[in-house]
């Protein structure tokens, strides 16, 4: 029997690659059926406010788990990112990113012999992320910064579990409690809370500067860490120039009900069409999706050819080494399809 | 005739590096006089809430300049960082920090051959900076984040202007305005509106978490960035870590009738009294303070004497490199006077 999952192919490149992707997921005899569901920039400017019709909307909550292509921040004033209203909506609290250096993907850590391996958990709803701001004069805007112990506790208990699950022996927690006493205070205070019933997870904690400095010195250091929203916004970009930029990075949307595994790279408008996109940021967050779902050698198969692909010298245009031979988006699918 | 400022040698290694800077200073006949002031921890101990006492504040504010050790932030709910407490007694608006790849400190950048030469320039007063948070419920806690135009304007009109003094042709904004639409974005219209009298500056702005990311992958795009207080907090130290750490990294925090010089680093109470404490932040703070002042010959001499000195490996102990035979503080101040 075969699990049926949403899918939203996304705009600009977003078609490209997600059919690069399912076509690598069939080679792989991947157990799943998916529903296309109308989703994105054109939906939005169709009238749907959400940039989904009620039939998208009605589809991703009877089936649980959207598998989505990059979608286009609609623009104007007091218009919310597509994206991160999806987050929002579902309640998916975890934002989870996998950074992984990737043999024949060159970077500046690569080259000084530093491997990168580290998962970044993020809050995904709360913190400025509210959108709570007004002008009290002309020259004066007051942005409000809300952190609640339940949404604190639920992301926390994620990255525990996750933590687990991928035999990591540590977790640490990113903050600037030192100058947000209250609100990163909370934060932190739920996250030694929760801590305790982790024993055979190493818990501390590490206040974000301190943290992003050693992220570019001695990334080697750290397994796993949670952050608030904003925080782990530009961590996680950070750890994504480690290895090679969004490109190259997944990303999962975790919920109770409701899981969205997505490329968090842009649409790219200026390639798009053109079939020469690179499908490894969602292919990578394909393959965290199978784990999720429990298609474990589905996924670890793929993974392994993937990184094959990749290590034999097989990019796609936008690696940015440009003394490598570029393939197209289809290409790359074949070669991954190849070493499957 | 010489100009007198004010020093506090600060807690922990304070004392040994700003008595090493100090001695630099001498044999390269940096015309400056100095009034020792009681500001630091122990102060904080003895009742002065501040950390500072009545005749130090005093003396500062007559001086106009403060050239401090680091200091060590009271432990406690609801104490301030000393140092934060004095860029905000004396409106030290603007916060600029110069990076550059040091010859002779090993970082991964080194490693892979790219040179770090970038200036962060930071506001230092507002944002969640104020501390203003409330617990609403024991489970609900809220801050307030406050961005004003006149705050904002005097920062990055330093910013420009810095970029001016030092021969830049570019100057960027960060900040989030895609998710803090009116905080962030009327730091971002401040920005573009102060661009407008810097026409020789090329100006532009880019996300946050884009601009960290970039600054892990390419950071030689850049030369001089502005940012509002926290996201400068975070990406001054991703600088840092760049350049080897905060060991590395001068600051400056100017304002318009007080400016403080310091090393941001902390006051490493393990190693404090043992003569073998690395002073190059201090010295670095103290040359970025000699061309504020105008002794633009003694900055240089002093500053091609400690850049040569770390060349040769001559190094104090917290380098890392242990491969490189270590020098103590005293023997390392000899080098660079040895070299002058
Ligand atoms: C596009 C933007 C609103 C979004 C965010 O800030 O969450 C992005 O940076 C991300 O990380 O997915
Ligand atoms: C110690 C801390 C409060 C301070 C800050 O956040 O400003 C530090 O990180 C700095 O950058 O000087």
């Amino acid at each position: 029997m075969k699990t049926k999952i949403a899918v939203a192919k996304g705009d600009g490149i977003g078609p490209e690659i997600m059919a690069a992707v399912l076509r690598i997921f069939e080679a792989a005899n991947v157990p799943l059926d998916y529903e296309y569901v109308e989703m994105g920039k054109s939906y939005f400017d169709a009238g749907h406010s959400t940039g989904m019709t009620a039939a998208a909307k009605e589809t991703i909550e009877r089936l649980g788990l959207l598998f989505k292509g990059p979608m286009e921040t609609p623009k104007g004033k007091g218009v919310k990112s597509i994206n991160v209203t999806a987050r929002k909506v579902w309640n998916t609290y975890a934002n989870q990113r996998d950074f992984r250096s990737l043999n024949g993907v060159d970077t500046v850590f690569s080259k000084a012999g530093i491997p990168i391996n580290l998962t970044i958990v993020r809050e995904n709803i709360e913190d400025t992320y509210g959108g709570i701001e007004h002008l009290l004069t002309n020259d004066v805007a007051v942005g409000r910064r809300i952190i609640t112990r339940p949404g604190s506790a639920q992301v926390i208990r994620y990255a525990f579990e996750m933590a687990r699950r991928k035999g990591y022996t540590k977790l640490a927690c990113g903050h600037k409690a030192n100058i947000m006493k209250l609100t990163d205070g909370l934060f932190l205070e739920t996250f030694y809370e929760i801590a305790m019933e982790y024993p055979d997870i190493e818990s501390s904690d590490i206040i974000v500067d301190d943290l992003c400095m050693k992220l570019v010195s001695r990334p080697e250091i750290f397994q796993a860490i949670v952050l608030t929203n904003l925080q782990g916004d530009i961590v996680s970009d950070l750890c994504a120039g480690l290895v090679g930029g969004l490109g190259f990075a997944p990303s999962a949307n975790i919920g109770d009900n409701i899981s969205i595994f997505e490329a968090v790279h842009g649409t790219a408008p200026d390639i798009a069409g053109r079939g020469i996109a690179n499908p490894t940021a969602l292919l990578l967050s394909g393959i965290l999706m199978l784990r999720y779902l429990g298609f474990t050698t589905a996924a670890a198969n793929i993974e392994n050819s993937l990184l094959y692909t990749l290590e034999q010298g097989i990019h796609t245009g936008d690696f940015g080494d440009k003394a490598v031979a570029s393939v197209n988006t289809e290409t790359f699918a074949d070669a991954v399809i190849a070493n499957l």
